[in-house]
């Protein structure tokens, strides 16, 4: 499941290890540890457990990698316009174009399902560490993954059973597998959208403002879960404060940040430095050109490739960002001196002597996934064959292999814990349109001979003596993917439907998924298996270091934050905290991503020039995060986290509180956008304000 | 001026240093200066005077960037298709595509001129070492660099002066910066196409196959250097040996390899690690996807872009290599090593202890670098205006400052012995297609915004309140450029014509001029400058190790290497030396870049399918070198080099005998094309023959 905004994020050119003091900002603290006593002394805060109940209860973690909250009793949920992008696309056509023109469901019967979508919303935290570590204790490589894997089956399965209807449970790895806790969750998969800005508001600014400020985005989305038909009723919501929270005001991030990677070794980082952010980084400029020029040739073309478009020049500069906080030599210093600081104490203390080799094992996984990474880009991570038909495809076949397997032994996606949602996913309703398929399955497949070489047996497979451009051509007009009958046929007839088909992507699936699974295979048991097992022990000999107080790395699972609404120096310019709407019609242009909809050149002359648009905050937060609510010490809503400024973007490895910021769009603005542009006069009674 | 195959290159895991006695293969050699001893030793060869000077006045250097040589008494000149490949391109029409044809001159009147190319035959070489370093002694910073170009132009200018007609003289900095030789070049510039082949056998395999082998490429080109409208008649030329190169048989480049830095810092390594090299391949990447899509719109975009696509994907697949290498641990590890010896021999001895600094000095410049790399890449190095338009405009705009100044104090492309170039390029007839312009311009200008960022002063002025989009349209509907003799008007006008113009690219000239001249002048200063002179300081710490027994690096200057034909290993999977035309029919299919032109399918029947086609040998070349005459000890033609093997990317930093190699056409291979395919009896008869 990706991360759909990897990057944003505040933090640490200090990283875990010497925070306790003197960052006080820094931390995504997971709900059952927060940091009370640093709360208190720093702001005077200390939240009650019934306090951090409902701000856990009220919050939401979206299918598509983002975050949310529920604003009203009736189901509301707030996320960003970015994080409903797809949904808007899916329910787009050529004749309506919501993505360009927005969406405003005036009356619940208006509001339109999403084809893929689902929300999940965190109600129990519960410690299965020794369970999990007895079962793995004394394997190592596939036999530790093997372990570890079946027994957090069953903890899963087990938690779902006793579970009340919609309960869906994952075991989250916390410090890199030092820690395992059973999150259990409530999923809601019908997931309906009520409103979405026009594109030109939501992502004002578009790539160029991406990761900027000042800024000037409403990027908000509103959906609505229901269950049975109906709207659900929560328990537990946030109230909207339409004045915001002012400069200096203590600020509250509750969401989902995806990934960090503060804990790596000197060997990982180097990986992610050389190996796979500049592919990844080079991969998505390509691919980005590639949409750039086929999306102006038509507006057609224009709009069906948009989202994707979107997806790509967000990753690429997130990467860019990432790879230039690892490429400045000073920060790879600070990281050499670290570990060896760490190494260091585990070869003084007796009881971490054995902890001493950790280290050297990691860097010998790193040299392993280096001779098999290019092999398992084009197989196992299906960059080969970059096409909808084709993720399709590998479901149903993979599907048919592994639902006949006992639940612990499955891949991730087929396990009953997941099941459902790899369904949806094959059987969503969201357009394919194949003038898109061709041109990115011909450009994948001549990225796969490129890559694995002209005379590579698994290419020649694949293409046989014919050329990218005529199979994909081909292939795409012979599929019968497109019918969500065939799809269904292929689901439900398992191994014996599959084998019976010719359709040219289950057969494509086919011949990639030996190859595939074997590598996926060395990479579990010669990496990431290493990686886990070593990464426990150097866990243990930091937790030797700085005790319990530290906050593991993002894991896409809830986490608070805490900072306050401050701007910064840019390259010795001060950068204010606040925009403004008069700032907002000053920086428009008649020309995209500068140009206002008509709805907001017409509304101009009713909004209040001065009221605050966009802030931003010390909120050490990362992509996921976006969507998150930004509430006060009281719990109410002071704003929607919605990015992270450029300089944020190596906090995925370490923090530096004195430039790092959180973009946020402002309680009052959202108010204000929906009575007096929108005219929403439901939707703003509807959204629960704070009491007076 | 570009390196056109910057990637090819033999090199070393041992590095200069390490050399003279155990790396037998190494080394890039200047005529003066070649490794007799070891000739003798290794392979009993000892050439005489007489044989240097014939191989140096039968050798040429293309403007751009190539190396060839003359096989006929008749100024018939051998180089790759890839080094004719702009001019063919130039002289196509939508009507006639010479790219997809080829072009056969069956008489001299059917040879046509280039528009934009020229030939440099080296005559004489000088050394000039005392006079520039004591013009530039006791100087530091910009005032080093000035005293020194000063004095450089004065050299250049006394010899060019002396000189007979087409004399051209330029002083190389060899060693970085410890050497200067005065280069004495005549200069061809009337240079006529007489045979390409057509592109699907000239590089069959295209981008696939490029950097790769087993290989099946007819990678050649003749053209013809004219003097007063006439055939020149060398006194030296090569005579071709049908047989060519056995396996084993010692071969030897001579050719003009463009850059190497094997003798980089580690700080400079890293800076291309970390900083240039990411930013080009990415760039590249992008810019690759932007023209495949173009390409796939219709066979007319397909041509005009063609050769773009080829210099696009060709230095994309060099820094892929390039970067691949300096990302290897081990290759790092052994870089710093060996600095780390080099400075402790700096720090043991008296005479050098006053050294010590100069690595760090290399290091503060290399941090002087990524402050100003961005907006140079944007100003400078004119990134954000990629357009052909723009290039000429920059040049008048350029040329008219330049051109009021003393020799000495003008930029480089304007300084009397450059400036006939210049003119040459700015008033090519090649032709200029406005849909090509407007996707790369537009392209351009969005990456200017994209990052030097939307409120950047510079941007402000480029764009306006405008589009990228509606700007390249509007100024290339605009532009008179087009127009030859609006161009001769502002050559001639000079600084009056130029401020007088409204054309729209001279705006833009004058626009971005200011700024890139000062960081022009700051990375001189606070960059070039610095890495020179301390460069200058290690290379005598490197002579006090090695001695004089070392090459200097690369320079785009002759220089002569030394090898043998022999195959090697491919991850674990020997690789035989030789291909044969069998092997070609075999690889075809009937898709391009598999897929052979009708001349070659309907000549099968009458070609020796045992003929050698291409091989590969184990000489040390790099990117400049193509195109170089692959000669035996005679003095013979046995082949045409024309790529390194993948594994030769690194080569540019080290050098690994073990697995780098270079790709030769065979000269028998050669001919036989020329007589069975093309029927090219008059140039079969002309090209001169080995004695029998």
């Amino acid at each position: 499941m990706p991360i759909k905004r990897l990057p944003a994020a505040l933090a640490a050119l200090a990283t875990a290890l010497a925070l306790a003091s003197s960052h006080a900002e820094e931390g995504m603290w997971t709900l059952d540890n927060l940091p009370l006593a640093h709360l208190k002394e720093a702001y005077g805060f200390a939240p009650d457990p019934a306090w951090i109940a409902k701000v856990m209860h009220a919050s939401v973690r979206t299918e598509g990698g983002c975050s949310g909250s529920f604003i009203s009793p009736d189901g509301l949920v707030m996320t960003n316009h970015h994080c409903v992008e797809d949904c808007v696309g899916q329910l787009s056509t050529s004749t309506r174009d919501l993505m360009r023109d927005g969406f405003l469901a005036r009356t619940r019967t208006e509001e339109r399902r999403c084809p893929d979508f689902s929300l999940d919303r965190l109600d129990r935290i519960t410690d299965v560490t020794a369970r999990v570590s007895k079962a793995a204790k004394g394997r190592s490589g596939a036999e530790y993954s093997d372990a570890k894997r079946a027994e957090i089956a069953h903890v899963e399965a087990e938690c779902e059973k006793g579970g009340p209807a919609g309960v869906h449970c994952e075991v989250v790895d916390l410090y890199h597998g030092a820690v395992q806790h059973l999150y259990r969750y409530h999923r809601f998969d019908d997931v309906r959208l009520v409103f979405a800005p026009e594109y030109d508001i939501a992502q004002f600014g578009g790539d160029p403002d991406n990761f900027n400020f000042p800024r000037y985005d409403l990027d908000m989305g509103l959906v609505r879960a229901y269950e049975n038909g109906s709207p659900v009723h929560p328990a537990d919501f946030l109230r909207f404060d339409p004045a915001g929270a002012k400069a200096g005001e203590m600020t509250i991030t509750s969401g989902n940040p995806g990934t960090t990677r503060r804990q790596f070794t000197v060997a990982q980082l180097e990986r992610v430095r050389d190996v796979d952010g500049p592919w990844k980084l080079t991969r998505l400029a390509e691919q980005r050109g590639l949409m750039t020029r086929f999306m102006q040739e038509s507006p057609e073309n224009a709009r069906i490739a948009k989202e994707e478009l979107d997806t790509i020049e967000n990753s690429y500069k997130a990467w860019y960002g990432q790879l230039l906080a690892l490429r400045d030599p000073e920060v790879f210093a600070l990281k050499r001196r670290e570990e060896a600081a760490l190494r260091d104490l585990a070869a003084q203390r007796p009881e971490l002597k054995d902890d001493v080799g950790a280290w050297d094992e990691i860097a010998r996984a790193q040299a392993a996934w280096r001779g098999i990474a290019m092999r398992h880009r084009f197989t196992e991570d299906a960059q080969g064959a970059w096409s909808e038909f084709f993720d399709i495809a590998r479901h149903l076949v993979r599907a048919a292999d592994e639902r006949a397997k006992p639940d612990g032994d499955r891949l991730p996606a087929y396990k009953a814990s997941r099941l459902a949602a790899t369904e949806q996913e094959v059987m969503s309703s969201a357009p394919i349109y194949p003038a898109f398929e061709r041109l990115k399955l011909t450009w994948s497949l001549t990225k796969l001979r490129e890559w694995l070489g002209v005379d590579d047996p698994l290419v020649k497979r694949v293409l046989g003596r014919e050329s990218p451009e005529v199979l994909a051509a081909r292939w795409i007009g012979e599929t019968h993917l497109a019918d969500l009958a065939v799809r269904e046929r292929l689901w439900r007839g398992g191994r014996a439907a599959i084998d019976a088909s010719d359709d040219p992507f289950i057969r494509l699936a086919r011949v990639l998924d030996p190859e595939s699974r074997a590598l996926r295979k060395r990479a579990e048991a010669e990496v990431e298996a290493v990686e886990h097992k070593n990464a426990e022990r150097i866990a243990q000999v930091r937790f030797a270091q700085t005790g319990t107080s530290a906050y593991p790395d993002a894991t896409f699972t809830l986490r608070l934050s805490f900072g306050k609404v401050e701007g910064w120096n840019a390259d010795g310019k001060p950068v204010a905290p606040f925009t403004t709407v008069s700032g907002l019609y000053e920086r428009a242009t008649d020309f995209a991503p500068f140009r206002l909809p008509p709805t907001w050149t017409g509304a101009k002359g009713g909004l209040d020039p001065k009221q605050p648009m966009n802030f931003v905050t010390t909120n050490d937060i990362i992509g996921g995060n976006s969507g998150s609510p930004v509430i006060d010490r009281a719990g109410d809503i002071v704003g929607l986290a919605f990015d992270g400024n450029i300089e944020s973007l190596g906090g995925a490895y370490f923090w530096d509180e004195s430039s790092n910021r959180c973009v946020v769009v402002h309680s009052g603005f959202i108010l204000q956008a929906l009575e007096k542009v929108y005219h929403a006069d439901a939707l703003v009674a509807e959204i629960a304000r704070k009491a007076r």
